[in-house]
């Protein structure tokens, strides 16, 4: 999995038709050290993740291991949001400081 | 998914007899700006996008979830034409505007 | 899926017994104006692509989509002889003119 | 597989429910001479991995190949902890050496 | 599939138990003009394939597309040792050259 940043929101109508009701997250990849890099990806939300929000998201047949998107054509799910991010004895990452 | 816009078509008549009647899109890349990437994609077209238009494909196994692709040797199709691409409060496309 | 033009062979006489009777290609990948990539693939041939010829190939699970290959341990299969390349109104490639 | 060296931990209360118990490790990626890349991966424990161990890892579907995860939207997990990595008559990692 | 150089194993005392009795390989990617990559990747072994051999691998699920290996979490496996690389009239790689 990779750690990525929900930073928008991709809208669809016109759509392959198993994926009515999908919402799709605009995400920014995150490299270890907890910076923003100039990658993204579009990944489908199984977890109820908002804007800002740091989170994990499996890409490939992983995608589809959701009740619900087993049929979908879908290669990338957001799969957990992040409480903490820990290396040794850092704190790389931890959601109660990013919105206190 | 990957965004792409649309820019052309390949046409093959010596293939895999599965892949009979699909058609296959020239997809250039776009990055989370909005930007052309020097990237491309030959996808098979799932949902009747035109030339220029901005879609979502999805890789891998997941192009095979589509009615009648089951079973094609496919490794790339487009799944959704976009509508809109929101980042925070940035509008980074919107269909409408473009063909205004 | 990726463009890439036939450019040589890869003979095996030791390998996994499925794999008997394929035959390995060397594919040069080619960008999406038509100039040939510092990259290559071995893949399958599914549909008798000769040297020169231009090519769609698939990777991954797409390349045991194909009658006979289903339980062969292959992640990369030529799906298609490329005919033409069109990006909106030029001509990127066309057999005919290659061989004329 | 690639190598890496265990450096940490994710923590996530609200995830996907499938992916209760699971225990993700960050893990920065080591090339073939046994230095440490610019690169990391959060992956699925499943062999009791610590810190600063070296260990292999897979990613796609493969990660779905454990005891217990066949259903869970993984991409990646640790499947064997690293003794030693041997290039021709060189030692480029030991365990043993490593702890000493 | 990619053209790899046979430089070394890895050794794993714990590890997912289905890997029980697997070989892992250390190999060194190889470009299409012969020369060694600086990109490794680790394999299992089902050729039987020695230090020093060229061989073809695979990447993802095709790894477990071999007789005892369908439910290891293998992502790579060396499916085939190479006699000849051949692009056009060149002969890129011959294994009875190389141990003459």
């Amino acid at each position: 999995m990779q750690i990525a940043r929900v930073c928008g929101t991709v809208v669809s109508t016109q759509k392959e038709p198993s994926l009515t009701g999908t919402k799709f997250l605009l995400l920014q990849l995150v490299d270890q050290e907890g910076e923003l890099l100039p990658e993204y990806e579009v990944a489908a939300d199984t977890v109820g993740a908002g804007i800002d929000e740091w989170v994990l998201f499996s890409r490939g047949s992983a995608a589809r291991q959701v009740l619900g998107s087993e049929k979908r054509p879908l290669d990338a799910a957001v799969i957990a949001i992040i409480d903490t991010i820990s290396a040794g004895n850092r704190l790389i990452y931890s959601k109660r400081d990013q919105y206190r």
